[in-house]
């Protein structure tokens, strides 16, 4: 297999990121250790919630999502790290038993100016629910080794 | 004890978060589910990496600001969630045996125009390290109840 490098990249490439279907166990997990709020924790608080039942910690949709992305393509390419997100939307609920589903499309590219071999691409992804919905949003800023490094 | 509401947000508030110290077995554990990039889950692997040593992912670094943020103030306010952030900035690598400690600054409020009894507060947030370099740097902005609408 040969990695994914920058020169892949190309703008308007998109990927499919593949699915994760939500444990309520693991949104309370997650929840427990590091956003204890109660619509995290407990089915009954989040029905009283503005989120209309148990709702994963925003934090925690990012983290699975980050999961799909390293599966997706991230562990196969020549990944230098980022150094950070444009932007995140938490657009919509996730509740215990949805099934997310990731796709991420390359919206810039640029070399590296002091490191010609790295190049920066820009990449926007989106997690929907199974009706369809966008519940998850962002857009970051990822290293890559061009071809010529990795070869 | 009075909850924390919009009216007590004001503009330059500074808020300390206190401080978490980063166990190596966490960072690998965070990794194994979310993000099974190397130099998380190896501290050989992230001795070779550019990082230097066995490294948090950036969302788990982002995680742990989250439960100094509920700790530090979230819980005891007003708060009705977060529709996302503005950006994020992984600074510098987090590495085992680091602690880290939160500070918030309100940074911009407003009272919402659809719901006059939610104020929309922006705050930026920093964690630094034991040296007080920053590590994370992140803007959100959060959705707070009034303090007429608490009572």
């Amino acid at each position: 297999m040969t990695k994914l490098a920058y020169d892949d990249l190309t703008e308007g490439s998109v990927i499919a990121l593949g699915s994760k279907t939500v444990l309520p166990d693991e949104i309370i997990e997650f929840a427990q250790e590091f956003d204890p709020q109660p619509m995290h924790l407990d089915e009954a608080a989040g029905r009283a919630s503005i989120l209309g039942g148990l709702s994963a910690s925003g934090w925690h949709t990012c983290a699975m999502f980050m999961r799909l992305l390293c599966d997706g393509f991230l562990l196969d390419s020549s990944s230098q790290g980022s150094p950070g997100l444009e932007y995140v939307r938490w657009k919509r609920p996730v509740l215990a038993g949805d099934t997310l589903t990731g796709r991420s499309t390359v919206t810039g590219r640029r070399l590296s100016k002091s490191r010609p071999t790295v190049g920066l691409v820009t990449i926007r992804s989106e997690l929907a629910n199974q009706r369809g919905e966008t519940v998850l949003e962002l857009e970051n800023t990822g290293m890559f080794l061009t071809r010529e490094a990795l070869s």
